[in-house]
C-alpha cells in the first residue's frame, strides 16, 4: 500500500515540461487521477467505454464537439466528457494545467493512434 | 445523458450551507463527484470496499488515523484513503470546502450509522 499522505497538484504540476502526456499521480478505484499540460492543439478521439473528468487549474481548455460547439473551462471549473463522444481539446496559445480523472484503461488519445499517443504512463 | 457543460467548483460550493453533507456535482464510470462542507468534528469510519478521495478548495482538512497521525491537507492538496483504513476527518474550528470523488455506493459515514449519516445524497 501506498503511504497516505498529501499530494500537492501545482507541485505536481512543476515536475513536468512535455505537453499532452498525462502523468500519474494517484490510483484509487481502479481509476487514476492524472497531470496534463495542454498547448495548443490535439487530436480529435473518443473513448469507447470510460467516461473522462477534465479540471481546469491554469488557463482556459476549449473542448470542440462535433455539433460545432466549442467548450470553454476555465480555472476551476470542470467538463465530464461521456464515453463515445468525440471531442478535441486545444487551447488559445496558452499552456493550461488540466487534472483528468479516469479508468485505468484510458488512452489518452482514445481510439486514435496519433503521433502524440504515449504508450505508458509514468508517475510522478 | 446529461448536457456536456462546465461545472464552476466554487459557484457550487456557494450553493449550499448544511455540514457534513455531500451534495453531488457529477457522475463518470459508476463515480460521483460530490463537494462536502467539514467543520469541527466527524466520526471514526471506514469503507469496506471503497477508496475515499479528498481535494481541499479552501482552509485546512485534518484526517486522524489509528496509528496516531493525524495528516494535514491544505487548499490545492489531496489525500486518498484506501478501503478499510479508518479514519477521521476533523477541522479546527473552520469551515473547509473539500471535493469527494469515490464509487456511487460510497456512504459518507462508512461503516457506522451516525447521527450525521445522510441517506440520500442530491444534485446540486
Amino acid at each position: 500500500m501506498k503511504e497516505i499522505k498529501p499530494i500537492n497538484i501545482l507541485e505536481k504540476f512543476s515536475m513536468f515540461e512535455k505537453l499532452w502526456t498525462p502523468h500519474i499521480i494517484g490510483e484509487l478505484n481502479g481509476q487514476y487521477v492524472k497531470l496534463c499540460k495542454l498547448k495548443n492543439d490535439f487530436v480529435w478521439h473518443s473513448h469507447d467505454n470510460e467516461d473522462e473528468l477534465f479540471m481546469v487549474f491554469k488557463g482556459t481548455l476549449l473542448m470542440d464537439f462535433r455539433d460545432g460547439r466549442t467548450v470553454e473551462v476555465k480555472e476551476g471549473e470542470i467538463l465530464i466528457v461521456p464515453k463515445g463522444v468525440e471531442h478535441r481539446p486545444h487551447t488559445n496559445g496558452e499552456i493550461v494545467l488540466n487534472l483528468l480523472f479516469e479508468p485505468k484503461t484510458t488512452a489518452h488519445t482514445g481510439n486514435v493512434d496519433a503521433e502524440v499517443t504515449v504508450k505508458e504512463l509514468g508517475w510522478i
